[in-house]
């Protein structure tokens, strides 16, 4: 494979994009099975044309009860929230819902491997930090602390990934990373 | 815990209803991880009332790209579609889509543990169809042959689940057995 020297600077993309065109690449070379799932909408009103697709006319956005994404890979269940803040100096929590926190600690205590992208939009750069310990943050927050993660403490406990061409976010090669660590802790408690 | 004994037969509630309250029960006793996505929609047009939420004013409902259900049990992935029919003799497979049967593909490629939940309601009768043993009867459809999976069919590929009070549709069971199953199957050809 030859490689194409591109700039990979890409701001005007959301990070809902990029991470579509990365399960896209994924699904289609086998190598995971991972969804953004749909946006959770209450219908309440609904009208049926003759002869054309039904309408909803009202509808509300509701709060969703778990993450964004989820799926598959090599047999292991992967489950995340991606989360993007134009700040450059820290992380803030107001837009992560209390459901979707409690739903990753379920997740992590079924086995499961779940964690949040973070994208700083102005510094460019993109952070995969596993949930166990961003809890410590979140709980920080729950007992009066500050509301957001600065962006030395996200660096300290999070594996940076640089976007690329095609994949554009490999995010799998840090997953990969954390389920080995997860997988040595197992083995270990084990003994 | 002493049985109650009443009668679980429960003729007015769908599918979904029963479903739900299942994944209730496992999650709250720290069994599994199981959600039903969104419907999918397609948001065109959305007003935003001063002082009160927005209001979806045109949407339209989308085909699902993945099946209903999916989530963890036991650091396993689980994912499946739920289907129920009023015929008593056979399943019919045109409200089963392309891409969702498309998805149970890769997730059975990729090691997760995909089946349908099909429901005679006419009979009160369900059934945990592994995808592995339902992909012939798909593709006999395709090849030109019958629209549907006779009863008979179904009884002999599935194992069939008794409903009862909590958990309403206990699934897991037969999922265990199934990925017992796997396992010992991925044993012989490890040898
Ligand atoms: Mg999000
Ligand atoms: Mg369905």
């Amino acid at each position: 494979q030859k490689k194409t020297n591109l700039s990979f600077s890409n701001r005007g993309k959301t990070l809902e994009d990029e991470l579509n065109e990365t399960n896209e690449f994924y699904l289609s070379r086998s190598m995971a099975v991972i969804h953004k799932k749909p946006v959770p909408i209450q219908v309440v009103n609904v009208n049926y044309p003759a002869r054309s697709a039904a309408v909803i006319t009202e509808a509300y956005f509701r709060t969703p009860s778990t993450t964004d994404y989820n799926g598959l890979w090599k047999g292991k269940y992967i489950d995340f929230e991606a989360k993007e803040t134009k700040s450059a100096t820290s992380f803030p929590l107001q837009n992560i819902h209390e459901h979707q926190v409690n739903h990753m600690k379920s997740v992590s205590k079924q086995g499961g491997i779940t964690f949040f992208i973070l994208k700083f939009t102005s510094l460019d750069r993109y952070f995969i930090t596993p949930y166990v310990f961003f809890e410590k943050y979140w709980e920080r927050m729950i007992s009066g602390g500050r509301k957001s993660i600065t962006l030395d403490e996200v660096m300290e406990m999070s594996t940076e990934i640089k976007p690329g061409f095609n994949p554009r976010l490999d995010y799998l090669q840090a997953v990969s990373a954390l389920a080995a660590s997860y997988e040595t802790i197992e083995r270990q408690e084990d003994v």
